[in-house]
């Protein structure tokens, strides 16, 4: 068993050899070992959070991460994002026809230890096989779900509210850039690539007054801010100087012409926050492992024209225009 | 907005347009609507199942269904037969690049209509674009959770059960072979792609002795036999001649050399009920439009060698072996 064939995503014995040696070796756990069509789960009653994301990343293996890795964070901090504890995550697998059994493994292995990491168990799975040149080595969808702690909504954001990030921006997107393209370029730029649970938990055990958060994956922050901005209805201001990024990003993003705004995140959040809490809740982040390099990047408009505004560097005031180009395609 | 291109997967404004125009509007609903990074669904405490499928089926449009009607029954079917109430949904979409936004718009269409049909709500969603050659059309995930009616393990299983189906075998896998390789073949041969918690629900509505469920979807009865076989430690027989199929799929299957056994079913169940319950639990699947040709096609043996027999139709008694080769590859 060497390479992923046909035979493996037929149901038969190849199907079953592929789950005892592969998957029941990475996820071993109660749930998947009863090999039902369905996990069966405890639930308490009350409001729970339900998310869905598949990840086609390109290369598979990235610095700082790999699409095992990354399926884990991606799901956990959309439910984080809606003030939810991961709990029960499910795992399906598209191959493609002629993959290395050890590297499917590899990546199993490194989704398997992060769910772990995470006390998130992975209950059910699914593996489909696709002739070669059907699909791209590996597609992993991970859905989650897990109870919700805060009920957050756009519709609570009130101007003057601040707003956070926990840390440098760009590095996920610009990190898979960098590997699949193959360039040398002197300064090891590393994705994000993290669970955001933990940090999410410690403001919240806290009592902040948080208004809304969302993660700033595909499309950066400029991204995520549009879309925060038209479900509240209010503008924001961003300010150009406060935003935290490396060096090396920063020289990266300028050599290739790339907007740092644009460039997705794996291991950032954006916190909306009540001004009056605003700079505890910097000091908290800051305090995290997760949150060293937090900062203040912005505020919540009086204005209700659902505009994204950036305070440039020289001191002027300029309408952001969302992302309208895939400045770089496949980076989950 | 003609086909899907890259920039629907960027996360950008093409994005949203894509979802406000294609997703929004077949699915729409409360939950989406909202456009949080997780839908909010309520819960009931106690046992729920959860279950995960990736679809990748070609053709993506076959008689007696489509890639997106196949979606929801291939995970309302694994919920059903955990005993479970399918209650909410997500979809993730894996779209070619150059795919015909009007392809995806009926796949949508035909996804939401077999939800809402079964009374499932599409909670959340997401999307992403693979460069032309990358992926093939379209791939799906859905997974679905609910509240489990009654539950059902496979230690439940005692000699003397006998095996129930609720009608013909083998049509799935053979409408799709035929329609991927353009065959002409005077008889029309449909899918039997349904969602099966309605007839399931009217038996648990009965209070049937049954001990446990299963779809014999990939490989067929034949696989799904085994992996019973094995999950109890019970061997069991099969009658042949008792096992019902269309005149059209056997003429077609002998003139291929296929095994009907092997054949994949995606709107069937296996029902092993309690030997005094077997009459009455066949006579109400034959009551239900999903079961009219309900059979009862064999037994579980005292012998705990976890073996699937054959009662041929000339007298005889056979060992099965487990379908090894792909032979129709994607058919779900």
């Amino acid at each position: 068993m060497d390479t992923v064939t046909l035979a493996h995503g037929s149901g038969g014995a190849a199907t079953q050899k592929l789950i005892a040696e592969v998957f029941l070796r990475a996820f071993g756990n109660p749930y998947l070992k009863k090999m039902d069509d369905a996990a069966q789960v405890r639930v308490e009653k009350g409001a729970w959070a339900m998310t869905t994301d598949s990840f086609v990343v390109d290369p598979i293996f990235f610095p700082g991460g790999d699409i095992g890795k990354l399926a884990v964070c991606g799901t956990v901090n959309d439910l984080a994002a809606c003030g939810a504890e991961p709990r029960y995550l499910t795992a399906g697998f598209i191959l493609e026809e002629g993959l290395p059994v050890a590297t499917l493994a590899k990546v199993a292995a490194s989704l398997a230890a992060e769910a772990r990491k995470q006390g998130v168990a992975v209950v059910a799975g699914d593996t489909k096989v696709v002739p070669r040149g059907k699909a791209d080595k590996i597609f992993i969808n991970t859905t989650g779900v897990g109870p919700i702690r805060k009920s957050l909504e756009a519709e609570r954001i009130r101007s003057g509210d601040c707003i956070l990030i926990n840390g440098n921006i760009a590095e996920h997107g610009l990190a898979v850039f960098l590997a699949r393209e193959k360039l040398s370029f002197k300064a090891r730029i590393k994705s994000d690539c993290n669970s955001l649970w933990p940090i999410v938990k410690s403001l919240l055990q806290q009592s902040i007054s948080l208004r809304f958060m969302r993660d700033p994956t595909r499309g950066g922050v400029n991204a995520a801010l549009h879309e925060i901005a038209s479900l509240s209805g209010l503008s924001v201001l961003l300010d150009e100087q406060a935003l935290p990024a490396s060096a090396a990003c920063r020289t990266l993003a300028d050599l290739l012409g790339l907007e740092l705004l644009d460039m997705a995140n794996e291991g950032k959040m954006l916190f909306f926050v009540a001004q009056q809490d605003a700079e505890r809740c910097l000091r908290l982040l800051r305090r995290h492992p997760l949150g060293r390099r937090a900062a203040l990047i912005g505020r919540v408009l009086k204005e209700r024209k659902a505009r994204v505004y950036l305070n440039t560097a020289v001191g002027g005031r300029k309408l952001l225009a969302p992302p309208r180009q895939e400045s770089i395609p496949r980076i989950c």
